[in-house]
């Protein structure tokens, strides 16, 4: 079959073995695949995630010398009838399988092929039937919202809270359309580029600033909540409670915010920033901040992702912005490293 | 009065104005009162401190260029009848007073002086009233005492968390302290220092060990919770959670702390590093690490702790290791700059 094979740090389309699947798991045919940030970084950064991986003591991640076919935000069509649904029936899953090896990540395993292909092996009892009504880039958007999902619940978040997302890329654009599902806000947007601001209002933020000058904390404070702690316990925060979410990734970013935050802020941290950052724990503390560093999801919080697309798969639509070919995948990841207006971009292998 | 004067960065003993009590105030004189390594920063760094306290939006603390007496973990004698106690009773309080120009910290305020003095003021409706039964030395660790009341509030904890608490100085002892005073455990303390280890223990600590190597690690993994996230994934936690309270306050130790806590710890960071310090965002996110940073205490928190130490003042006697007169504060603090088995020393400026 073919499929986009990452070696080297360069992405081809070559022709590679058939999946086969052992028991409990089942043949299935890729229909949509978004591309992640992750994916990006893993084309251009494999030994430092794969050594940060192992420190992390994770041993089911690729070996970066050895061929992987990247892609796990998937929807796909089953080539055989699985877990009550038909051959045919569109389904997602959460992009992990189980064997006697342990956990494999779909698309970072070098023993399953990910979602760039066209075919893939899915553990059967972690299949969920995609309605009719739902279209197949707007299911394979589940996974990205599942890490949305966990960073949302993970952030502590209630009524009382009022929400600083910063970074309007996926990841931010799924927490701040989370939050509205869920009923919670005043959510402000922070981007730099004006098109990404766009979009966090498209996923309901209720305000968009650029980063520059000091328009975000007069923003916190005009919702009663205070960067400095006299204002602070002089005017009391009236039960309300700071969750900031960084979705950046970029080194700096946590000083910055914490700097900026109001008193008692919790900073959810999902953006990912491979290098060194510098902190200053002295300011951290007279501040009571709170920094909670999210990853992943649990099954339920992929079911809950799912549920909310379900419910409301139009919501999403705006952010697939461009889709691919399986031979042009290496296009869509230098368009996105680009930067520009893309947000998420499918790779569609059938 | 006499008074023990921090200018310049040198304390001395001097003859100061009186304190006059304005409405609501009255006048009190210190029996006992701890020297905090707050107060060692303040003599060393106070323009650092200041610097720090400014940008966290704080107005109530100190001009470092004008002289200050300093001393917050104070118990006092009336020495006018206040708040339904008689003239000679002995109080304990929080060190804040509130005035028409804000809040002013006891001890480190140039407007208010703190118990390292013949006399001081107090906020009348702030007053607790000590019982006979409690030594006078024991009541004045309130207030370090509710700095740990408030750490592990903060950090989230009940009974399922496993604890270990880094650095055995006075935070690192009272959090052991509170933590069996609610029945929590089990309790690791983890100290370079074997005098610091064996005072762990009498406050309760299960085990003590010290940083070298990997022994921590192996403590963790015995207790079922595992610092890899393959072991983690498979092996589960039994609903158990870690805790971690950061109580060494050195560039370093978050990063050594992360690397080596089981996945999904807490880390409440109450060791005050007043230099910046370096944290791998990527590697805390992997292990879905929360850092909670953790500030002083609330009014009911400082109440909680004094009903502990009312409760068993006998418990918290070990940690008073030093007393000295108000003419040798410089000496007290000069032992305590050298390390060694002081833990908490006492001025007695009676």
């Amino acid at each position: 079959m073919r499929a986009a094979v990452l070696h080297g740090g360069r992405i081809t389309l070559e022709d590679v073995a058939e999946p086969v699947p052992a028991p409990g798991l089942v043949l299935a045919a890729p229909l949509a695949c978004g591309v992640c940030g992750s994916d990006l970084h893993a084309r251009d950064h494999a030994p430092h995630l794969c050594d940060l991986l192992h420190r992390a003591g994770f041993r089911g991640f690729m070996d970066p010398a050895q061929p992987v076919v990247m892609g796990h935000e998937f929807c796909a069509e089953l080539l055989e009838p699985a877990a009550g649904l038909p051959r045919g029936a569109r389904v997602v899953s959460q992009p992990f399988l189980v064997d006697a090896q342990g956990v494999a990540l779909i698309g970072f395993s070098n023993r399953y092929n990910g979602a760039f292909a066209e075919r893939m092996v899915l553990q059967e009892d972690a299949l969920l039937g995609v309605p009719d009504h739902v279209p197949t880039d707007i299911a394979a958007l589940t996974e990205p919202l599942a890490v949305a999902v966990h960073a949302v619940a993970e952030a502590g978040v209630d009524e009382r809270c009022v929400f600083a997302v910063h970074g309007c890329g996926p990841v931010g654009l799924f927490v701040i359309a989370r939050l509205r599902a869920l009923g919670l806000g005043p959510v402000l947007a922070v981007d730099l580029v004006a098109s990404r601001r766009a979009m966090a209002e498209r996923m309901g933020a209720d305000a968009v600033l650029s980063p520059d000058g000091d328009a975000v904390t007069r923003w916190w404070a005009a919702q009663g909540l205070h960067a400095g702690l006299s204002d602070s316990v002089a005017r009391g925060t009236g039960g309300r409670r700071a969750v900031i979410f960084e979705c950046v990734g970029r080194p700096g970013m946590l000083a910055a915010l914490a700097e900026g935050a109001p008193i008692g802020a919790t900073i959810a941290v999902a953006g990912v920033c491979m290098q060194s950052d510098a902190i200053e724990p002295a300011l951290l503390i007279q501040k009571s901040i709170q920094l909670r560093f999210v990853f992943a999801y649990s099954a339920d919080e992929f079911r809950a992702a799912f549920d909310m697309i379900v419910a409301d798969p139009a919501a999403l639509a705006p952010m697939v912005t461009g889709a691919v070919t399986i031979a042009a995948v290496d296009t869509a990841f230098a368009a996105l490293t680009a930067g520009g207006e893309q947000i998420k971009m499918m790779v569609r292998p059938a």
